[in-house]
């Protein structure tokens, strides 16, 4: 990855990480399970979350562990756990990840750039824990601002009938998958995603929509705000699914809006709220603190 | 009215002013024409708030002047502007009221107090411009907190059949309009008006909402919230209208919620929402700070 | 304790649960070797935090079981916890209680009863872990507000000298100590705790300040906020320490006033942050989720 | 003004409008006076703010008119409008502008680009009333960030010795007054302007504070904040005077932090608060929406 030429010094860094994430059945003695291996390998914890879900009888974990005071590469902490999480059962589902290893993220765009320009200057600050191996925009209006950060823009234009928009969308695929990253993020993309690609990109797919879902689903719904008289306006950042609008929510935020505001206005101020609440969604993802249950999520922040 | 027991000493008052609210088809000049009708009385204006609202042409203000520099009576300052007006055309809406008068109010609750409790401490501690002429409710319980406020309570138990919930709200019709009031609170008051109920006390009737309209009308709102794995939680205090839910908004806020609360967490912070919620919206009525105009609200605050 | 007239029917209780909570220098296997505890008594663990401070290299931990499920009585689990304890150094601080017992708590007042009739109203909704042993005043208006309750008031008159106040304290103190109270309520109570007390009282003494500290210390700060003409003001909930204003913050929140607001209407709006802010920062004490190091608190929330 | 290479198309203006402001000391009457006279040159008002200050007796309005639906030039407007000013007495301060006409700003920084960042990417999505004439730096790590948005970019650097510093600045302020600027930003500028300068750009020079002023004045206000243990952190956009961090205040806005967060976190956390506030505060100033009273202001917003 080539760095942005407009990409600050870097800080020393903080504190290398090792993270663990793990959602399995509950039961009594997990806790300790875990701190035990934990002890056992000599990990010195620096953060720790756990969730018990009443209704679905799940638990969830985040434990943060020092990298540089275990004597262990990522690969032999992961050999170590396997046999502590079959313990679990089978339906466990876990995975330890190594934070001085940035996360990589492929950004979906239309022709607004604000989500973009937030991110790629959040990245530039070394303000963000990712880094961005490519932009695809259905429009091309946004590739200067791509390569004025150093990051590769793919123009793959929409037809609007059924077929070209298919191909279009094997394309997108194809461009996506050949960088396999950790988060694509749909920064304003204002194509709906096949149900295949959702299912592909299962976990990983996340958007910011501009409302505060469950109100306003489908289109223009800064119009949708300013008709109903509503006094506070949204967004919200989800992972995407097949259920359009309906994918389980990680991060939402309003501000407050009053009858002076046009439609116009809010589509305005409401872009602000859309570049916080996905650089926070965004963040909590790449961080591992989010986990999926059912349409719901657990955000260990 | 009598005093509350629990009453505490009145502070010195703020200027008594009187409020001047106004609604018109817009055109060049209102302001001009308004101003100079208020100069010529001699009003020194306190406060002063204008709105054209450019897709229906209409025109709003809301102005305050101080009643004690007039040399009239409110009665004399209604006859000086009623010719003044008539020159606005005849759909115009008018009212100028006195704020050294405080509305009276009548509240409808059915088991849950804490709506009841906040609004009839904020008139103990001074701190609200209303009189509670007399609480109703569905359920008894909450009639030793009215009580012990000095406060009548009404008990007019609704049946579950369709003849006798009528005549129940026929009851309830009876004691609200004997007092003339204001305002009607629906301070959690967990049945529906008829329709000719809210046409009745139109722009009167003023309810609270346990989540953050659009989203979640209906039932248990705390429950499909939960359900959905929102993020954040609201209350919306709205007008009551025939459409359920469907009101216009006067406020609207919200509170951040997290995976770990449930249902009944929810329940419990949820309250301050609506609380909050409700006083604020309900003092902005009372204060002559809103104008409805279809579904819309414009609040001068 | 007599049961407020006011109080409304109790719902089916929540979930009873033991919450151990420690505080104690960190090092590696503290959270396997309490693990290992809860697991060896059969508990089943429903909350977990943990926090470890690099400053000061203490950790903070917060655990809460099902107390149902466990064959023990909350003394036995504290003598089966003393031992583990004991390795984990002298200067560790611990406490294990049941939820299930409400804590008792003693609030102080002067003049201004919004922050009592806020505390009073959630007791009676049962909406609130606490019930309310005794109000003293340094005057009589807020009496008949605390019998309603169903509280018992004493007016304990602080004259102005030195001499008469100091009598005026000891009275107040020998009042709070016979209720052996688990929080006494500086409900804008406007009398200076003397040092003594203070340490009398150390972790269990919680004052409003109707400010967002460190900003306007000292006396009027809604008078001091409008002459810096801040577009912010707020509250804080601390412990109360002998130095004044400066103790441990546990709560804070601010709202926004704008170039309109006079310093009475920033007072009348600051209610509502001081009754919200101390509603949350007590629940939070009474719930055992507050640690104090130095002048910070931990708060798991 | 050459255009950013990053620009993009620009919608379709809003309505073109002439602003009026307006202070001055109060007494009956002005209110009239001032739309007799839009009225007489047959303007359509369609924003239109006033205040007056019970304390400094002063008035203060902003009102804001069809730009199209006159058939007057603003010099016109403005000659119309110096004979009425005149009644108004001669302390009286007026301006009338022209929204048509982008204001134009010299931004100052030092070496964090957050803030510079935000406000480029503003004025790129056409998100903002402003041309960015250029950026002036002490250091030079941010000059390819406003090359790539087509951004003059002057390095002045700053020497530690008095002599040294006085003469960077006398650069800084004729890079500057070459421009003749709207607003002077100082958008993290870490150099304490000499009162000269405060004076000389007085209600123009915007600066951005890294705290929620009066709180943690001076240096490293993340630093002081974390010492302190507060649960909330903020920024405050003021104008800059010789009265160093004590300007009238424009905007405030806080985010909330806990225990878990380093100085470090907060300073990472706080840039949002930081970049919100400054690009709000500022577009008041650049929509004529702030005026100024003593250390106060005015914000018509």
């Amino acid at each position: 990855m080539t760095r942005s030429p407009l990409a600050q010094p870097k800080q020393a860094p903080q504190e290398r990480q090792y993270i663990l994430t793990l959602g399995c059945p509950d039961s009594t003695g997990i806790v300790s399970h875990l701190s035990s291996f934990l002890t056992g390998i000599g990990a010195w914890i620096t953060e720790a979350h756990f969730f018990s879900d009443p209704e679905s009888k799940w638990f969830f974990t985040r434990q943060a562990v020092r990298a540089d005071e275990l004597d262990m590469t990522l690969e032999e902490v992961r050999e170590a756990f396997r046999p502590i999480v079959e313990q679990l059962g089978p339906e466990a589902r876990w995975k330890i990840s190594d934070n001085g290893v940035p996360k990589r993220a492929v950004i979906l765009v239309t022709k607004e750039g604000h989500c973009l320009q937030d991110l790629l200057g959040r990245v530039d600050q070394n303000d963000y824990p990712m880094d961005v191996a490519a932009v695809i925009g259905n429009h091309d209006n946004l590739e200067p601002l791509a390569r004025a950060h150093g990051v590769p823009f793919h123009h793959v234009p929409f037809p609007k009938d059924a077929i070209g928009k298919r191909r279009a969308f094997d394309e997108v695929a194809e461009l996506v998958n050949a960088e396999n990253p950790d988060a694509i993020v749909l920064a304003r993309f204002m194509q709906i995603l096949p149900p295949d690609l959702c299912e592909m990109w299962e976990g990983r797919a996340i958007n910011i929509h501009h409302s505060f879902l469950p109100s306003f689903m489908g289109a223009r719904p800064y119009h949708q705000a300013h008709k109903r008289g509503v006094k506070l306006i949204g967004a919200t950042c989800h992972y995407a699914t097949s259920d359009l609008d309906d994918g389980p929510i990680i991060e939402q935020d309003v501000i407050r809006v009053s009858h002076k505001d046009t439609p116009r206005d809010m589509q305005r101020e409401g872009r602000d709220a859309e570049k916080q609440v996905l650089a926070r969604g965004l963040r909590w993802h790449l961080e591992d603190r989010v986990q999926v249950y059912g349409n719901r999520t657990v955000v260990f922040d």
